[in-house]
């Protein structure tokens, strides 16, 4: 398995390869087809059913008992610009040779498990081209809308179904019904790395929204306005952005970050004082109560700003996501199953966002980090060892393997809620 | 005069109109074309000659005097992206409406004047498009170079020669042998409104400089990178942008403005930690050493900056417009002729660049302000009155008579220098 799987991870690390080890595989670019390709060669060379959804959502399914629903392993192939490699690829290429490992254990053990397996490529995990992110896994369990989405626009006005369609990964198969997923990934965090422990179980992700803010002042002449004269969107934008950066410093270290990552300025030119600013905060704490609070300090600071600049600023919320927790069952499985397989493991939190937030929502979902070292990602010098992938490639074919036996589904009872899933994205 | 004036300058902009009575019109684009197709029209109606050059500058050619050089009346028809229609185009359509009205004098006087006669419209006065602005006139007197601004890039990766060549309009004329220039212009400024005074002689332009400032962050997640181990780039150009604005309450008021204009984030994305922003800085100061003493307290707030958020911050001077002095005979020509024509004037300083600041190092040039109402610029409610435009319109013409029998090169005596120059630029 292991072999295999590193000589895979190293390969399609190449497919939008940057000059500093990272890769820049943005959703439905060139590049991304080209991993989407690799995943669907793959399938094809295993002998299983592809299937592509109408959201760019690719499945590898494996049928073992005919018409039970699937354990989904998996997470997204697409990229940050000048991304690192590891964000989510990881999860995808584990996931594929997971379930080779899995398909080959039960052909020797000659066994029916009760769920069929297969694995899943998410559409636009990212969001950096085409917002909001995890795209594809909310389209699939309903809580964004397939339509909606279709016609979100990148910046050069491209929207997603153009886009997917220019890829050749625009389908209209049938969405597989699901009995539970199953995702690793690495940190993002340093947490791991400093205590040495191989696997993180997911207990809970924070809870994060943006807010979308506009400044309008009035466009001038750099050179020939008075400075008491001018209304300029871009200094108003900059103490913005301060007082975004400064809010966490009221609250308890670690407890919540902020930034703004995006920001777009009219008419940008080098002798016209801006007219229009327009830029996302991005917002995330451990609790609920801790971003309200944050963002009621933010909101109270820009009508400052408006104020002093005599300006108009609209601020608008958006891409609310609550804290969600997995289920102790789950939790349990993988603490189970890492102690079995003899490697350490610690419960912990996430604050990014990811498609098993999404998928937890539907069906009884387990989450796994691997260390990052530093802590980074988002960016090319994202890294983890060879060694910690494998470790956690161990753990989720074995994780896998007990769901695919309704590990989660008989530990937690969830038969009725399944089916109501099922019903609800197909 | 006044009505065909009036008549065509409302219909001159129409081309590119904004729904704000402003207009779109950035050079070589759609929008330039018409105005350009217009100027183009207007000049064979009248029979003059048509010279379009190799940097897209237009000429209308009158010739009285075989062999003899030209005086040149003229301004820009460009815009900025959401600019007035007053800037520049008043100035080329006054121009061929006071060419007219000379032509038209001479025949009825019979006389031959020693210069000949001609409009032009620079290419590219705004730079909004194409940077650095002033860029036609700047080529044609040689202190920038033709080769190196045809291959100025916009943001989408067209350069020039490409845009001027998709619209028609480059040419491979000869540039004609000058031997003066004179140019009206809405002022940008309040003064000529608050004094009701008819026509400002510019006597002075101020020192001016631009900074490209480059802020070198660390890409990482926005949500999963904590606080301290992030190295934003927008947080620090934030903090950039504060200090350039701030700069000027270091000096007298009204001796100095600073702003940013332009900036571009990499990767842009609602969830990533910048990695590099990019901006541009303008500073402009009634004389060097007040802009030199502006340059350096902004360097040292950057180092700080720099140090602060353990960054790179790289900035390179660019565009430095030393202060330029129009001739005193100029100066006097205007004052007698708005005298005559019982108008009144008063001298005044300009803050912003003008294409006869170029046209001013080589020929002797003359530089008129008509009021601007609430001294707003490079923005759709940018105003004056067509009294104010008719006003500005007679003084043209007859300054325009009196430079064509030789009024400013008797005056300075500087025939020698014109034949230099008519070297240098053709």
């Amino acid at each position: 398995m292991s072999h295999d799987f590193l000589t895979d991870f190293h390969h399609v690390a190449t497919f939008g390869a940057t000059p500093n080890h990272g890769v820049d595989r943005q959703a439905a670019t060139a590049e991304d087809k080209l991993s989407r390709d690799w995943f669907a060669q793959f399938t094809q060379d295993k002998g299983w059913e592809l299937r592509v959804d109408a959201i760019g959502n690719m499945f590898a399914l494996i049928e073992f008992t005919p018409g039970a629903p699937y354990i989904l392993l998996g997470s997204h192939l697409d990229s940050q610009p000048l991304g690192g490699r590891f964000d989510g690829a990881y999860g995808v290429i584990a996931g594929l040779h997971a379930a080779k490992h899995i398909e080959a254990r039960l052909r020797l053990e000659n066994v029916s498990p009760r769920f069929n397996l297969g694995v899943v490529n998410w559409f636009n995990e990212e969001g950096g081209r085409f917002a909001p992110s995890i795209m594809g896994s909310s389209v699939f369990v309903g809580s964004m809308d397939q339509h909606e989405m279709l016609s979100v626009s990148d910046l050069e006005g491209i929207n997603v179904a153009q886009a997917l369609e220019a890829i050749g990964y625009l389908g209209n198969d049938l969405r597989p019904e699901v009995a539970g997923y199953a995702e690793i990934h690495i940190e993002q965090g340093r947490i791991l790395e400093r205590e040495s422990v191989s696997i993180g179980a997911v207990d809970y992700s924070w809870h994060t929204q943006k807010l979308d803010v506009e400044v309008l002042g009035e466009q001038s002449h750099t050179g020939a306005t008075a400075m008491a004269d001018r209304h300029d969107a871009l200094v108003a934008a900059s103490k913005v952005i301060l007082k975004v950066h400064e809010v966490v410093e009221r609250f308890e270290k670690g407890n919540i970050v902020s930034s703004v990552g995006r920001m777009t300025l009219e008419p940008n030119s080098p002798i016209v004082v801006a007219r229009r600013v327009s830029l996302v905060a991005d917002l995330r704490a451990v609790d609920q109560p801790t971003v309200a609070e944050a963002r009621r300090i933010m909101l109270e600071d820009i009508a400052t700003i408006a104020k002093e600049h005599d300006i108009k600023i609209n601020v608008n919320d958006f891409d609310i996501r609550d804290i969600q927790y997995y289920p102790e069952s789950g939790l349990q499985l993988v603490e189970k199953v890492t102690a079995n397989l003899g490697k350490s493991v610690r419960r912990i939190r996430t604050m990014a966002g990811h498609d098993s937030v999404a998928m937890n929502k539907i069906v009884p979902t387990v989450m796994m980090f691997i260390p990052s070292i530093d802590g980074v990602s988002h960016c090319e010098r994202e890294f983890s060892t060879d060694e910690h992938m494998l470790d956690g490639l161990e753990v989720l074919a074995e994780t896998g393997w007990q769901m695919i036996f309704g590990a989660l589904a008989a530990e937690t009872g969830q038969d009725e809620f399944l089916f109501d899933s099922a019903v609800q994205i197909s």
